[in-house]
């Protein structure tokens, strides 16, 4: 239960931050979609650290390889296994963790929750564990692109401390957002986002942020009414990326302070196609796509290691210090980028293939 | 999969607003759990219609009925079937619905996915729906009283429109809550949020809110690292609640203009307990609760039926105007709240359970 | 977990034999399949007691109910909800149940694991569960029979204790089987199984046998490889069905006395289609239906409730004596026919669904 | 959906004959049991081709890597991954199976339900497939183990051909299973079935058997009622075995010749234990263990590839003949033993692991 993901398109991810490696099985991918394995590794290098300046400094190489599923680039219909060697295993800059619980981490509930923990590195909690979300994503990506081409996922940096970058979802363009290091939609944004995360770092302190995702040419008719709304299994995706604290859609928290006339959004017609005037939505009624843009975002808290002394406790129950050591992210925006992209491509996969059977009859 | 909810404590609703009735099936439910029809009617009456002069006057009895799985007051270990019948089955003020798209509502995406739709009072996508998460709700809280009984579930309208109660999270008492029409936190907020909606009604208007729910003495150790946190899967829960448009958990959206420290938690030591100083982390951390208080707050939009003209389309794909009809909640913040408290227990109740076989041998 | 069946298409059943009835949610059927419920109702009748002098004469009338999930005879593609409400609650015949444990009944083992159990009339391990699963198979035959309208799925008596019903299963015609009480397939076997159970009645005592099941026309390549194999699946629903003792696909238990050279099927061309010369693969290979006739065959233990004194013991762990009441069938075996069939209505209609996303680059 | 198996302890395996390797990630394992590599190559020692001259040659040394989910010697509550690395990639022996249907075999199913097949070996049809199944049954033993130290299971082949072991199964011995290659119960019968299988062989033909398996000293109280009964589940577990035809359980087809007099099994007290005085229900009653041995019997047909020139069909729709190149096993009987058993301490775990939640309030 605890790492598994979907029920049509299932995955299953494992590994811990300095055991051999992470990976992912994927049961339930269809046959003869096109995969590569560069498909793969693109997204991985988009989330590598060390990628500039404003992200940690390791050295994670995350080469893919691809175990099984696949033969002479066409998925096979069984499962895809995908594993990515760890590399340097080891470190004392973490043997401070063994026992120390560092604050707003997970050591303390892993303990309480199991009573045992891999406690090098972070473990099952570390950063690492989204590679295998990323690569997941990937094979999603491919099934969305091989069954629906048009659909398209866009994310990026929106928000960090208290820069927001202007750009309109509408107006985004992925050349923008992958042409600088912050991954944000517009070069005086990025500018500032970057100089706020360096000056962060210089002091060991850390930034939060918000991450902004746009779904582009949804299928209509995606989503599963009542439980598993579009909205909410997008929510259950989004708000399960270590840091996320928030999560809205369409109008999200403004539409609280909405009257119903200022709100509802007008169907129209344009051609043959139903839509609607505004989109406050988010491309999402009644827990169902309506085809226009998903826009969604999510919140990030800062970074919970800081190279600052802080109060904390150890296994032994004790009050102690504790300042951070190795080198970490001190905003884990950028890198966020992609792994939200996995996770709602990972949604869309799901939705579109749970869609074949209720509408076989169509 | 439509309608299915948790994968140990697991639920099955059904029921169309104008059908015969509607329900749950509970599978997974232990034995020798003590539970009344009155612990499930209980919350039922908090969720009806007509409870005030700001909720919609629709007179829906709504009585459950239990069909199997309960004897002498205990649980039996198999499924649980509960059962509230539909009232009043028809009324012509929808027959406009068979056609034309209401703005916002879910009309032309069902239409879209399933190519056929129970069009009378928004059949399956009618607030009907929430009848059987209330009860089913209702259960959990049972299950989890009888194995965690100091955990507590408390949620209140924290805003309507741009009227914000003040009390803190700690502070709200549920005697107050539950004494105003609103279900606010405090008399004076009660009294501004009720005229708003009535103004509003006036107007043939509708408002949107939060309501935010907290949750007291938790057990340390709840929640599913990876995709099942803790927060992933109560923002699921919440964000399939009609109208639900936002989600946040601890610090929420404010977390993003945060740096590192000011936003952790720094442990000490309680006598023996383990506790944060500060609670940015809402009771989770890595995904796993750790006995703070767990704060959520829920974005709802305004209700999407108004007694304003409109512009839309109908299923002949014409362009048309439409006015609503009947009897509508110009607010549901009132009424959401019960619903609110039982996704939540729905939540606790499933990973309480989940929990049971992961600590086995501890 | 304990009363839900399928993944895609999944039914969750409910009810005790003597409380306010039983019944069924199932989530996951397509939309605007064409369903009446007469199509239900006639598949309960052939389940129902009291057809003929050799099964229990209770009058249960069995009257469904569809409460959800069908508009103008089309299915929603939401839950469909079925109800039948049991008739003569309670009987003082079963009294004696509440203390003491019936031999090769349920009794003991739901005490043992539920410390707690709806003893009369055998609660949950009633027969009266059934309907639920005849009830579902119902829908789940329209599904088929929507998708692939040469499906069909034929069930009958082949054996009554040492009696055995020579018809090969290829020459079985539905219309024999079910104009015999016994529904076995020729006149003279049938003469002598009601003879033999006539016989088994007089003397207080039951008799076991085995149902024979045939699926003919089944699409090709239906069934999941490793573990959710076509077989695997029929083998779960079928043993699943109380006091199944065995089950066989094709040879079955004879392919343990063969060498190869005896047992392998030869493929042939028969025009454009690939075919087996022998079916001892039993319409299965590697898991996957293909196109030959299913062929199986469940073994059915003697109705365990007998009017002969037995030994047993009691809840307070006392030794005593024990003789069924009540009005009871002395063979399952002919009320067998539509529950077999049933459950292969479910397994085809999930593998035939779980197809649909499987196969969507073909 | 293809390759994954149980709910709680959910196992999810990969890999084809010819690929990179065999794996599985196990998710729902209890934290701190202790699990060594050991335990598991043991295991996979006793389902290795070339341990006897009555086996396949091939040279497949199947060493197991633990990926992740164990630290020192005890489970971490998180997935466990395991891979065995495959040997010998490629062989010509298997070219002409890239366009020609083996009769028995999977190839033309595989062909028909995913358009594209892994042909070298069998891909994830090939035997190698049960490595994954051998090494997650290890851990789920672990864990029984760890929970109900008593529990044992115990397999042995009971048949091959026409020669019969006629070791009762509450008399069979593991030391005597180990000891002999054909893995009977008696030196006797083991001596003919092998020299049956010897013969086999020389002729580049095949034997079908039976393997009996026998679950000792169970709990009770597993299993859910309805339809994942104990002996249900286990049905489905060992039906997904490859080449298996039939399973039955306790009194199996012999129930079909019985009444009920000479069937059921009364109770009796026990010291403070309720026991029965035959076991005819094996061990199962209601779905629910009793206690008592749990005995099942599984029927494999021959090895269907044959050293003998047999008719067949190739992809293009062309009648071909074929003849079996390789190292294959005459008789799979002896390597299945491991195998059966790791499936039942698959479906024991499963059963247990829910039965801490449904059992909590006791």
């Amino acid at each position: 239960m605890s790492s598994s993901f979907g029920s049509v398109f299932k995955i299953s991810t494992w590994g811990e931050s300095h055991g051999v490696g992470v990976g992912v099985v994927i049961d339930g991918c269809p046959a003869r979609v096109p995969l590569a394995v560069e498909d793969i590794q693109r997204e991985l290098d988009r989330r590598r650290p060390g990628q500039s300046d404003i992200v940690t400094p390791r050295s994670e190489e995350d080469k893919v390889e691809i175990l099984s599923g696949v033969l002479d680039g066409l998925t096979l219909g069984t499962p895809i296994a995908l594993l990515v060697r760890n590399k340097d295993h080891r470190s004392s800059a973490y043997d401070e963790m063994q026992h120390t619980y560092r604050p707003s981490h997970a050591d303390f509930c892993y303990d309480a929750k199991y009573g045992i923990r891999a406690w090098a590195g972070g473990g099952r909690a570390s950063a690492r564990e989204t590679i295998a979300r990323v690569a997941a994503g990937a094979v999603a990506r491919a099934v969305v692109k091989a069954l629906a081409p048009e659909t398209d996922v866009l994310a990026w940096v929106q928000q960090v401390r208290h820069c927001v970058c202007p750009t309109k979802a509408e107006e985004v363009q992925r050349t923008v957002v992958e042409s600088n290091i912050v991954r944000t939609a517009d070069t005086a944004s990025a500018e500032q986002m970057a100089q706020l995360i360096r000056e962060a770092r210089s002091a060991g302190d850390s930034l939060g942020g918000v991450v902004a995702c746009t779904v582009r040419n949804t299928p209509v008719g995606l989503g599963d009414p009542v439980f598993d709304k579009l909205e909410a299994t997008l929510a259950h995706a989004m708000m399960s990326i270590p840091a996320c604290k928030g999560f809205e859609v369409g109008s999200g928290f403004a539409a609280a302070g909405c009257c119903g006339s200022e709100h509802n959004d007008e169907f129209y017609m344009e051609g043959e196609r139903v839509r609607t005037r505004t989109n406050r939505s988010g491309g999402i009624q009644g827990g169902i796509s309506n085809g226009e843009d998903i826009n969604m975002r999510m919140a990030f808290k800062p970074t919970a290691t800081l190279m600052i002394e802080q109060d904390t406790v150890n296994d032994a129950r004790q009050e102690v210090k504790l300042r951070g050591k190795g080198r970490h992210d001190p905003c884990v925006l950028p890198r966020a980028v992609p792994i939200v992209e996995a996770m709602a491509w990972l949604v869309l996969c799901e939705h579109l293939l749970r869609q074949q059977s209720v509408s076989c009859m169509a």
